[in-house]
């Protein structure tokens, strides 16, 4: 297959933990490609780099930048994707400039109203919910709603092996007369879509459970779910070990496990299941968290490497095209 | 002060828990009063039971719930509160007809658009956090918004003792041109009220930290939030006991210390810190989660006391009124 091409400039660790990602990756058995400024770099190895000698920075504006840097490693690394010189992109940049420049560059798929944002939730135990959308689109109508839920499903499909993928609108009631005008009239939609396993209303409280797969929501509400999960985990695993050394008689069992204690936190924690993907868009796009590290670099390209041999991009266009 | 009339037939654990709050609560000095079926409730000891016929159950329609059942415990609790019989109510009953029992027998505050439901999310080390509105409305205006926000402050300041309450308004982004247009419009009139020491946007993630004292959102957005956070408390706990039970060189270390888990994470759940309050009613109401055991029901009675000997609907008829 094609390389994938890794944005060496995105990221708040960048270049140095996405170079050494993306040699993971290559060590693995995954073609990688390197887009970014050569001199800024530094030691590839055996990694070929694509000159791109701007940078579009983690608090730009996505959209002035994308105008505006037409040489930057984003709009680059979505170039290659275009022109069939890459399989796919992985970055871990400013999230709504790997938007837009997958966007503008890549195009969407035919008949897609919006590309969203799936992300991975970890749920122990069972396979990770897909959240989606996780932030592409902070207003939405419902009939993008459907088209997320038929995106997701696919990619829950493919990603995690669920091979009918239950998927529930997010709301904050399970019966259909509760929510927002908004999911309302997407709970109608919902129920007579094509290609979709509607199980109807889900709670905030369902979604780190086994009782759905695929988890639908504007950009808004799914950022404020997802922020919320990150900060819940980065908050009560301290308060629990702060807790715990109150009690003093337990201290050496304390000392004990709290090594382990932050060992499973980082498997709970969404960033490191990882691999959110810009759905919708003509071509695979990898959206990693600002502050992967190598790991997380190397386990977005091999996700990448999933998606494209899985051919999930036909996939989704066939599950958006009208029947 | 006059007694504090609590619903003894709402709430998953109604009456036996309920009556076994009051008598709690009586025992520590608070004037209670019980309101439901005394044939069902049972022996109340020192504690005298107003009668009322009907029962709203926990999952009948809210407002067809009030509108027929006159005599039902909910409707009869805030009438006692209109007609200066008792100075407050605390239902663990279904939410919806508890907010709208309030608002059809108390009446709003003169100049409230919309009364909403503020939690109280805990914070360990520090002051808990104030989430508004937490499920009352789920569409709102900017105006009502600004309104939360001042409600939100009054709240925070009785009943945590915060001189100044920092408030946030929960976005996807810290600049003010990030979010939906509701939020947009938001961020520049909250800039401009009074009453509200307004620290701008904040995400997600900040609200189990340090960094805000009120968070001002929409019923929608809060009400995913709140179910997010216990379902995050409710998934991470046992996954995090199952993880470190898989590290059998600890066994030992990691039995002693689970019952001491299991203890921190009940202060951490907001179920426990309690006292929702309803606010912009004309009276106090408070909202008990329908999981309530004796002692929420007690703790709720507190604060319930607090709220009244405080004067806060005397506060927040001046925090609403136009300057």
């Amino acid at each position: 297959m094609l390389p994938i091409a890794v944005d060496a400039m995105g990221g708040d660790h960048a270049p140095s933990e996405i170079v050494s990602g993306a040699r993971l990756a290559f060590e693995a058995g995954i073609p990688v490609t390197l887009v970014g400024r050569a001199a800024d770099i530094g030691d590839t190895g055996p990694l070929v780099v694509h000159e791109a000698s701007e940078v579009i920075a983690m608090d730009d504006d996505p959209a002035q930048g994308v105008r505006r840097k037409k040489d930057s490693s984003l709009v680059r690394a979505a170039e290659l994707v275009r022109d069939g010189a890459a399989s796919a992109m992985v970055s871990a940049g400013n999230t709504g400039a790997t938007m837009a420049s997958a966007l503008l560059r890549m195009g969407r798929i035919k008949g897609v109203n919006r590309p969203a944002i799936a992300t991975p939730l970890p749920v122990i135990g069972t396979t990770p919910t897909t959240l989606l959308d996780a932030g592409a689109n902070a207003e939405v109508q419902p009939e993008w709603l459907v088209q997320f839920a038929q995106m997701g499903s696919v990619y829950a499909r493919h990603r995690f092996g669920i091979v009918k993928p239950r998927v529930g609108l997010l709301s904050i009631g399970e019966e259909s007369s509760k929510g927002t005008s908004l999911v309302k009239a997407t709970h109608r939609m919902l129920a007579e879509a094509g290609g979709v396993h509607f199980i109807g209303n889900v709670e905030g409280r369902d979604v780190l459970t086994d009782q759905v797969d695929v988890v639908v929501t504007d950009g808004f509400t799914g950022n404020v779910m997802l922020k919320t999960l990150e900060g819940a985990l980065d908050a009560l695993v301290p308060a629990l070990i702060t807790g715990l050394r109150e009690e003093k008689a337990l201290s050496d069992h304390v000392e004990a496990v709290v090594p382990a204690i932050y060992r499973v936190r980082d498997r709970l924690d969404p960033e490191n299941t990882g691999g959110a993907m810009l759905l919708g868009v003509d071509g695979v796009c990898i959206i990693s968290h600002g502050s992967s590290r190598a790991k997380s670099i190397a386990n977005a390209a091999r996700i990448a490497q999933e998606m494209v041999l899985a051919g999930v991009v036909g996939e989704l266009r066939s599950a958006v095209a009208p029947a």
